[in-house]
């Protein structure tokens, strides 16, 4: 059954647009040559920035105990795969950290209010996040439903606020793109999206389809504003900035399947979260939809398509988005 | 007591820079002229406008139970006074309705987001809205929830991709002032400010500070920042700007006012709420705390603030505006 999912799946995946530029996979000589880029050193700088501008974005003001939720969740830790994804696109087209900063702890803002929400006793009904307990479990319902609420709100004004800043100094009609991209991948063609089918899926019959979509807006389409807004303050020209969408939509289903995968291979502790829940409440999962090595396969393959569409690139500025596609596939190590 | 709380109330106000233009409030000789204007019939012609442009703006698309729920809400009547501010500002500065048509939507969306989230069971629990069970009731909470936080994202979408449109042709340093602004308006500085400190109040003493915290920012911000971003995209200079900021925070606290006054003089049936709510549940209003003369009284003098405010505007521009003010004042009429 595992090998008709996965046969089911993968012919499909090769018709799809979304995931696929219109060449096949090449091999990417030119990204050989920065095998020993410092990843881990690029990584840790950049995410003690974007800790620290987390941090100055939710000051602890009046109401002290909505901003206290709001920095509870925010600064909770997390990989801030989102804020790097921003930066280090921006830096693939020449652009200055400086100048995605705003959207990067934008999006962290946004991904905090989906994660929030999420776990409300109504929707995931989740007790842990991150290894502490989630929002509402702290705070109670009302104001953790208000806290993200005011992330999201926040994560808008931040990015209009900030990005005509002096350091930034993004043109407006940039900012306004941006805008418009961010919204777009939280809103209703977006996360928001993805949680109403995800919802609705519960204890019902999930088809590679359903999955899929819940997956993409869940988890991808964030992810793809992101890169994408990103490479637009940095001044990407519009082939820039669409090659780094097809790159984020390949690290985007990644992330999903890598996940699925950890889920059924990982333990609590190792997660911060109720492991195998997923399967357990009977969800779609890629491991029950391909078998665990199908899934794998299928993660070889979405890095093949993300590595490829970096290829174009200069190999140096290139690096980062590579290595982090290869961090997002292999996160269990 | 009632007599004690107004006269601590109003040597507040009289210092208030937040009301307050520098200026004493001036006769109005030039809004005189326009006694005649057909307030009724503009503002059916605009609301008509308003609705048209909210159908569009959320289509009936996948996942179609989201967007129903988004729809039940947005499109359940209300008397839209956020999207009739923005649009009256804008011509008061000489813009035209379309360059407004998307931020009025978007006023609109973040409102009913508001109300949506706000009448949950963990909130005010409440079952009534505009006359119709409220959106978790006939949706459930999880998709109330999303439907709330889809209309937000979709509300700063629609601006930034709508107002560079061609109709309306704002520029976009203009655009991302407005969506600083709205943004600003429901944030940990706006809406959710206002409905946290108002969820914390529940049960306790509210003293005159507190009361106009929560009014200020639950209904004040989102009507400030409404007209406000009318007169922006309506290409108004930074002092026309401003008179109208005052104009509207003195409207957003007369609408207060009044909605307080209201639920002490209606029935169920006339507000579509369950009338004397707030009073049953102990929480402070104007008239607790000024007597009902006294607030009919305080409603006179923000009406004629708002009124000054106006008074340097073509008379033809202006009225709208000064027969809006006048209608949220007697709307118990």
């Amino acid at each position: 059954m595992a090998s008709n999912a996965a046969s089911l799946l993968l012919p499909k995946l090769s018709n799809l647009h979304y995931y696929r530029s219109s060449s096949s996979p090449r091999s990417s000589p030119n990204l050989g040559q920065v095998d020993n880029f410092d990843f881990h050193g690029y990584m840790a700088t950049k995410l003690s920035h974007v800790n620290e501008a987390l941090n100055l974005a939710v000051p602890l003001r009046h109401p002290t105990k909505l901003h206290q939720a709001m920095r509870y969740s925010l600064l909770a830790g997390g990989k801030r795969v989102r804020p790097l994804l921003a930066i280090a696109s921006c830096e693939l087209v020449g652009g200055h950290e400086s100048a995605a900063m705003p959207v990067a702890c934008a999006t962290e803002m946004i991904h905090t209010m989906s994660l929030i929400h999420d776990d409300l006793p109504c929707m995931d009904n989740d007790d842990l996040r991150r290894g502490i307990p989630t929002n509402h479990k702290v705070y109670g319902e009302d104001i953790a439903i208000l806290a993200g609420d005011a992330l999201l709100s926040l994560s808008f004004e931040h990015v209009a606020v900030c990005s005509a800043a002096a350091a930034a100094a993004v043109p407006p009609e940039r900012v306004v793109q941006v805008l418009a991209e961010l919204a777009a991948g939280v809103g209703p063609a977006g996360i928001v999206a993805g949680q109403v089918v995800d919802v609705e899926s519960e204890g019902k019959e999930v088809d590679v389809g359903m999955l899929e979509f819940i997956h993409v807006h869940k988890t991808g389409k964030l992810l793809e504003a992101a890169a994408v807004c990103g490479a637009v303050v940095g001044g990407g020209d519009s082939a820039a900035v669409e090659k780094v969408r097809r790159y984020a939509r390949c690290v985007g289903l990644l992330f999903q399947v890598v996940d699925d995968i950890l889920d059924v291979t990982s333990s609590s502790e190792v997660l911060g979260k109720t492991a195998a829940k997923d399967l357990v409440s009977r969800k779609a999962t890629y491991p029950k939809l391909m078998g665990l090595d199908g899934a794998k396969e299928f993660a070889k393959t979405l890095m093949a398509e993300a590595e490829d569409e970096l290829s174009g690139f200069p190999a140096q500025r290139a690096a980062p988005l590579y290595h982090l596609a290869r961090y997002v596939a292999r996160r269990e190590n």
